[in-house]
């Protein structure tokens, strides 16, 4: 077992240098690099850059765990957009290069067999907390009835779709256009007549608090102001 | 200007390559071997292996044209169920090959503005070829008013997320769920009430025949058979 805050450590610089690097790129050495540790000591913990790499998946799903456990108290309709736009937003810098660094991992998982069994994990961990806010909606009498499990999966095919496109085609407008269409014709289904969907998010989606490094944010905002 | 001949044997060649190698490790000897060409020949003909990578984008694009117009005499209702049908069947060997390539091509878009200028061009076809259908069944009388680009883009994201899912996660299912709630909650929505989805496709989506090699389908066939 590795020290937890070795692990956050590791964990926050393999994030980072797959932001940096992306993942075909992505070596030990610059994870390391990004810690005060040395790459050998790395491989001591983990045992190789695909191990490392698989334990970044996992801390993900937990950090989805985490997320979403902060958001259970609210109502579903507001939970519901605070989902939609988690996905539909148009990221910033630091999203769009981990969205591209995780669409190269996701690539490889045809090819590899632990990336894949971390990655149906992910997903099947996402799909369950769609499923949660679309039951506790019908519990709630804002949604009719509907089969949450389709429409979990349609959402987040379509979201994925959404994501890929924006990412790979470097078209923001995507995510709007598919916003619209999913507002219209998924989401009107679902919602009872008289309820609306919410044109604003009444609280964003929590962040991964973990993998947050304050002092780079406070240098990039400063070098910005700069600019 | 390469002789058309040429073209479509190193064309055949990169989506054999593709299929057997993948795309990162494939390499311009990889598609020469499947040609009675040289690795120099080719560079000749290309100039980089991300060139060949380039034109055999473009070829496909050319193939999406062709295959669209061959179904252009059929009604709406039933280009529309083979299109669906097209991105939710399940893939045999060769196009699970092929997806899994391209998903691996596609993740290098961000970092490449040859191939992200290409796979636009692609996804801007696709988006007007579904386009097409909607507008035709507006005419026809079985479609309800609707917005053609939004449920277009809505519908092509959806496909896409669902194919993603298929070859990343080993998952065929996703396929048949992602269908039943496309059917359900948005071609429900575009057609007349009294207009059916069709259960079964009447015509299947014409594959780019340019790519088939019969005497590889051949000999597969028998080695199938012999197992």
């Amino acid at each position: 077992m590795t020290n937890p805050d070795i692990r956050d450590a590791i964990m926050t610089a393999t994030y980072e240098a797959l932001c940096e690097e992306g993942y075909s790129d992505l070596t030990a050495q610059a994870i390391a690099d990004r810690t005060d540790r040395s790459k050998s000591a790395l491989f001591y913990h983990y045992g190789s850059r695909e191990a490392i790499v698989a334990e970044f998946i996992e801390y993900l799903i937990e950090g989805i765990e985490l997320r979403v456990a902060k958001t259970r108290d609210r109502p579903a309709l507001e939970r519901l957009a605070a989902f939609v736009d988690w996905f539909l937003s148009e990221p910033d810098d630091d999203e769009r290069a981990f969205h591209t660094a995780l669409l190269e991992l996701r690539a490889q998982a045809p090819y590899n067999d632990v990336f894949r069994a971390k990655l149906r994990e992910s997903n099947d961990r996402l799909q369950r907390a769609l499923e949660e806010i679309l039951r506790d909606g019908l519990e709630e009498g804002v949604f009719q009835a509907h089969d949450p499990e389709a429409v979990a999966a349609l959402l987040l095919a379509a979201f994925d779709g959404a994501q890929i496109r924006q990412v790979t085609l470097g078209r923001n407008e995507y995510l709007e256009t598919i916003r619209a269409g999913t507002v219209d014709h998924v989401l009107a289904d679902i919602l009872k007549p008289d309820v609306e969907f919410p044109e604003t998010v009444a609280f964003e989606f929590p962040p991964d608090e973990r993998l947050r490094d304050s002092s780079t944010a406070d240098e990039r905002t400063e070098r910005d102001t700069v600019r």
